[in-house]
């Protein structure tokens, strides 16, 4: 809108007016002298199945495929194949390097721990001992809470209320199961249920039905320390004259990495993150799969381990304690996002949450050994000249 | 991948044969028995253009358009569109709806600081003494050490390097100034080169050009403090007259929900992010001007602020001191991508953060606001029985 | 040990030898060449209630009386006077200062839930699934772990054991009940046998006793979100007319300091004490009242909140959730601090506690304040020119 | 005060009354129905020189003496004794053995840097522009900032001024150089001056002088990244024989403690401290030589690192970021405090830094062995079973 002439009024009220997409990309078009042909072009899905308003087309966000990685969940054994939607060259690949290597080791153990994702309504009272007695009505009623929260939907149950308060603050933690949904919005309505009949039998007033103390989309000790989501691992020993052959680096350099780097480093930097690079991976499988791509901020908390086994093994794993996704509901039903879920062959969101556990362990063991090699290779010219 | 028949090395070898999209797309259709028809279709780019391996199409990502913002910027005021690429349901009304009052209310002051990517090498020296030195050493030849990298290319500078030692460890952050590019890819290359120099003429060796004192995408407190990227500052103040009218809420109730839930909830919960939902923002307009996506982490970083002014009226801002974006390399050069970035007409880096900055402002007043008003409404409701 | 002539080996031999504290001293005075006359003078204990070891003596720290303050306590309300041994000049009088307004406002209304001292063992198993297991063992022999540990004292009780694992490593957190004593020693006892049990029974191997997931001395988010040794909480409305004529500053200007200072600065600076200076009253009155003072670095924690009441009153409140403190045990049975805690009139731990609580609500109160008026003060003086 | 007849009026009147400390003292004795005759007996002090008001007295805390410690220090080579005043059994025994295994392996190598201390006043400007103003003017008038500081003592000088703005808000921190003395009265007035001259010729108004952004006496990661008073490292290299003779571990198995615990405990409780209790001798030393103990919380930040040598030696290291202390003013002056600063033999406070710091490279050394020697040891009984 640089050498705009139009004034501001009369773009709001056109951008609403517009009968359709087509028409509101147009007149976009029209208005700022720019086109748009291809945003209008890659948009497939029915535009009533898409919750984005003032619809005006879409991106396309380039699709790898990274695997296959032979995994050992919980349930069964599989090889799995990673869809991965990025523009970051050399991460598909780095992560099938991981992938192969990983296989070539007997394949990657992973688990995740099912949390759910939580709401933190907060609410002011008169004082302390106020916020002391609306906890213990709290703690009393439980189960008529759950029950109010229940009867928001049939996919959601109410696990668990955590309290905290600050004077006259309580700040509640509200824990769900939402089954194979992420569930961010159906908590959401039950934590406003709960929060009602909250305010209806007690003195206390909500000042939040979001009170920071969920924690949702930001980075927070919290979900570090208790999990959120999904806190998922994953693991694998990596016999050393395999790390030499297809890394070409030792397992003690390979060590001396993770402590130096993703450990020592992040201390020294007060990071949340004691990894070398989860968000690639969890953001490019969080676009690919209809995931909620802010939720990128959750997935980048944890922490990569390594150790030399007595033998010189590796002994290499990952640590993801606020994994939030999903297999129905928000973008997950999206025409190329639910294609891209196919790929993985994960039958619910626990075999989901699976396969990016075992992404992110190989894209953590290909970058770090990557970042120990090319040292070393340098060390070695410096030696031989 | 379920009822797998196919032996793993077998699809690993196949994936790498294929000879284009379209074979690779349909081999991983028929050993999966899935089809994967929209994603080939919404792949609009030249393959050539596009930095993802093993690729087999593209997810197509509805793109919406917020505004318009009337925006001061640092050097020109203007009215500007915003693109957001989401599947959140009400992420772009919100933001509309509160780009119509701050623009109702003058418009929104933006300001961004260019600090510059970072890339941090750790050092490994003999002890305490030979970090000293080689600390030393680097302050000496910082000159030499910037036409080392400025070597690498003409895009960019040098322009700082921080120290920070941990008795035989010695972390270093090198700080770019790389021009209209985010830049990452070009730092690292130039962190290569600097390492070469270091090594080659001291006794320190470099454990991993990428350190985590960078500290890329990990929240972090070394960026929360010195930035990263840009930091970014937007403000508005919003008469009581026009908050009560369109937003339903008076300042003082705004500015509660500010403190107890931005402020306070984030201390309890121990987290980084002192605000509502940046990274919704960040996210979707990361993803439709062809940001990085996994830089939403450092996005979600920073502060919603708000004052009840001694008039009455709301004094509202934010605060981003991370925020890593470009306007040329990477994906910004997609076609849909460099379409949407055009829709807001920023003609360089610089204003592009703007539009940013002054859409999270839009986005956390909104959101506020309905988080306040829906618990005022119900208070209200209460009250009426 | 300036002008040195004495061998290491000789003084190591000699410090070891000497018979008693005065032999000790002497023999340090006459290596060193200096006078230690006053430190021999104030060891007022009997040498075999002290656990020092190479005792030459003691430091005699001043300790002045704050108060009196009136505290209404969970169970019952009284004046309290506070002893707080420190060198740092007008400490005394600020809180005493503090103590005077609350009390003239009714008194301070401090509450303290007991959560109790932990220590957190680490193990190591062979995997994730072995940690699972090794986990699963730990909920499913909750009642024989808990009985274990009581076997080593009859004070003390083990409530309940969290844990967390990261891959192979698992991080446990015991958390006990020790009546009235702080009760580290204790609990370090009792964690080795439920160490033992663990080790007996499993195939796990503990690599720490104390793996810092306790967390013991050091400032952790893990403390600070759940809670240890004792949550405190106090809080006082203050009329706006006794803060204007006592303290010189409006309820208004007041709370605009907290904000700004206490957690807008906090909150930019990565700090984990949203307060002004907890850690002044909590390690006068450790110091005081034979606390370890090592725990000052956890009492630091916590938040000092404001808000304006609608009719123009300050509520003023402070939140403590890590307190470390006991009546027993340790250097609370030492002469002058058993006397010292004597004149807060505590008759329990919870008391002790309730005191600190005030105190510290009184000293940032009377510090915030005054921070505040200076400013003005300026102010005036300013617009007065 | 239990059962207290008297009113809180007559309390107060009294106490504020007395003539002297025995006056005053014998006062509370009678009013409360206790005995403080030690407290009388262990104040050495003249009152003049003592800055507690209300003075009743003084508490005695038993002093140990730990070492010698072979230090090679910045400047010169010695043996060192270590005062710790102490009631934690074992903490000086504890120090001894790590004192005497560093000596054996030839001394730990010591450093400090001087940071200065910090004082970080908070402005209020009308915007985001006037506050980019206010920084302009900081930048440009930094000699005459520097000069209105220095005019207020001869002691100090102001060395660098920091800013950070978030919308209206403007933190500083002003970061001097104290010489000998930890200074921070003296850099409060100093600050006075500088917010007095930046309010006469700008339009911010400083909300206070003190606004966290110091940070004093809270633990954070400004202070740790920054670093603040003096940023000390300590180093020893123990050959394995002597390791496995004197403290019976191998290297491999304290490096693993460290790792398991200092490093991977804390980083699972989002601690800030990666040690294992580096509180403990920095409140003993702090208490013998007079420091202000408050300052403990920020010595508590820092880690411990070990490796393990390609010899199979043992690499041990401490990093403390944040020691705050000094020689001159506050609790340096008092008798007994002064008479054990001169058992270190120190000449000066960067000398007495260098002596703490090997304290806590002692400390930690024969603390983190003891905790790994234990474990082993009952691993050995259960493979002798």
């Amino acid at each position: 809108m640089n050498d705009l002439y139009v004034s501001h009024d009369y773009i709001a009220m056109n951008l609403r007016k517009a009968q359709n997409v087509d028409e509101r990309r147009k007149m976009i078009e029209s208005m700022s002298n720019i086109l748009l042909s291809h945003i209008g072009e890659v948009l497939v899905d029915d535009v009533k199945q898409i919750h984005c308003e003032n619809l005006v087309g879409a991106v396309s966000l380039p699709l790898g495929v990274a695997g296959p990685l032979k995994l050992k969940g919980q349930h069964h054994e599989r090889d799995v194949l990673i869809p991965l939607a990025t523009t970051e060259g050399a991460l598909v690949a780095s992560v099938s390097r991981g992938c192969k290597i990983i296989s070539l080791a007997g394949g990657a153990v992973a688990q995740t721990e099912y949390i759910g994702p939580t709401r933190g309504p907060v609410f002011e009272t008169k004082g302390i001992r106020e916020s002391q007695a609306f906890i213990a009505f709290i703690r009393k009623h439980q189960d008529q809470l759950a029950s109010c929260a229940e009867q928001t939907s049939s996919h959601l149950k109410l696990k668990e209320i955590e309290t905290r308060r600050n004077g006259k603050y309580v700040y509640t933690r509200l824990i769900f199961d939402t089954d194979e949904a992420m569930g961010m919005n159906m908590v959401t309505i039950a934590s406003d249920a709960v929060v009602s009949f909250l305010e209806r039998h007690t003195e206390a007033s909500c000042i939040a039905v979001a009170g920071n103390y969920d924690v949702d989309k930001k980075p927070a000790w919290l979900n570090f320390i208790k999990g959120r989501g999904r806190s998922c691992q994953a693991e694998v020993i990596i016999p050393q004259q395999l790390l030499k052959e297809h890394l070409k680096v030792s397992s003690r350099d390979l060590f001396k990495t993770v402590i130096a780097k993703c450990w020592g480093g992040s201390m020294m930097a007060g990071a949340m993150g004691y990894n070398a690079h989860f968000a690639n991976i969890v953001a490019a499988f969080y676009a690919a799969t209809g995931q909620d791509i802010a939720h990128v901020v959750e997935g980048s908390l944890g922490i990569t381990s390594a150790d030399v086994c007595e033998n010189g093994d590796l002994y290499f794993s990952v640590y993801l304690p606020d994994i939030m996704l999903g297999t129905v509901g928000g973008g997950t039903k999206l025409k190329t996002q639910s294609e891209a879920r196919s790929i993985t062959g994960a039958r619910n969101t626990e075999e989901l949450a699976e396969v990016l556990t075992g992404a992110v362990l190989a894209g953590e063991l290909s970058l770090l050994a990557s970042i120990t090699e090319r040292t070393l290779g340098k060390a070695h010219k410096k030696l031989g000249r």
